[in-house]
């Protein structure tokens, strides 16, 4: 196997996303820092990986990709025999995946990474303070997302069925900081989402991405 | 096989996602109107569909799917012996295609959908008028998502590669209403991303979808 390079920060929730998905699958691979303060995301040669100058990349053998899930999704791909199976090859299943890992990029995470922003980096990173505005707007919004996952949970373990898989995956970094914030109230009121993200939360994969976080 | 259904209305750009997909695809479905006007898409049994009360939903034999983007990649994984290989087997140029859905998904969606809302949808539909600091905003998101594509669009045919994939075709709907709008100039300038709009709405598939709308 032709080695594995994540290029990234430790401080992002997409590099997080793609560390948890490499850790469940066992792989092995070198993590490249990159220095976003002098800004080496927009030079060469990283720029030549991600005409965007967005963190994280992933090369993989003579295969450079970019953005969080299509890595996670890559990952799943290409190392199927590898860790659990977080992509199911049964047409019926991974339908299910297909549509609840749409749901995590098209509706809990847009809510769900501005709440994080506000309420973690821009206050904890950054200095800065919360806006008020803001935060309501997309408690509001997050919360009508989780009335329905907590329907969908009380029928089965995990959002694409009964088994864990890469649309909970990709929610984790999002779930990790929030939680450790006061917006921790609207997943703890839900019983079924509340034990879905203490179970995602808990696996050995993601407490290795936890180790690695520095802020 | 199975009868294939869309539910879905024939002004929806996220339901013309899905569509074209069927049509590339040469599959055989029925469309299903969903009465929004009088909420239909928000009570059973459509909501049971899809508990976010959204079009469009694919119905697949016992299988249900909604979110645009995972119906288009479930037709192509589940039909991979029908039509065109929108998303191919090979681990490398599936990489890119990955990559590039994402970009459509991430760094298109947002400004390009936006900017159709406000120039097209609530002009020509609602009988309201665009408003200006929201396209200008979204005008200057989209124009540098452009530069990055007309680089990709020197080196490649289409974003995923040479062949044209499922990158390409979730793009189709938001750029068939942008190019009907002042906002064309953006795509115009750039000679490249310009061709691959030309090459991309012309496709028989892309004129069945337009023949069914009705805006
Ligand atoms: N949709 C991308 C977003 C990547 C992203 O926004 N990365 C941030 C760090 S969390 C970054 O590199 N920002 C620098 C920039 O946008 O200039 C993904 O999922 O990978
Ligand atoms: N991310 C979804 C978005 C679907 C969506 O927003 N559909 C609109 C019509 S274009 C809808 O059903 N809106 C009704 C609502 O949100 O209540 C997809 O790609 O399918």
């Amino acid at each position: 196997m032709a080695g594995l390079k994540l290029y990234g920060v430790n401080q992002s929730t997409n590099v997080m996303r793609a560390l948890v998905c490499l850790y469940e699958k066992g792989l092995d691979f070198e993590f490249v820092s990159v220095d976003m303060y002098s800004g080496e995301h927009k030079k060469d040669p990283f720029i030549s990986f991600n005409p965007f100058g967005q963190v994280p990349v992933l090369e993989d053998g003579d295969i450079q990709i970019f953005e969080s899930r299509a890595i996670t999704e890559h990952l799943c791909r290409a190392y199927t025999e590898k860790g659990p199976t977080l992509l199911p090859s049964d047409k019926k299943a991974l339908a299910s995946v297909l549509t609840w890992k749409e749901v995590e990029a098209g509706q809990f995470n847009v809510p769900a990474s501005k709440l994080a922003f506000e309420l973690f980096y821009k206050s904890f990173l950054f200095g800065g303070t919360a806006d008020e505005a803001v935060m309501a707007e997309h408690e509001e919004r997050l919360a009508k997302v989780l009335d329905v996952y907590e329907v969908r949970l009380s029928k089965n373990n995990y959002l694409g069925g009964d088994e864990y898989s890469l649309a909970d995956l990709n929610h984790l970094p999002c779930l990790h900081f929030l939680v450790g914030t006061p917006v921790k109230k609207i997943f703890d009121s839900r019983p079924h989402v509340s034990k879905w993200c203490t179970d995602a939360l808990a696996r050995p994969a993601w407490a290795k991405v936890v180790a690695m976080i520095v802020v």
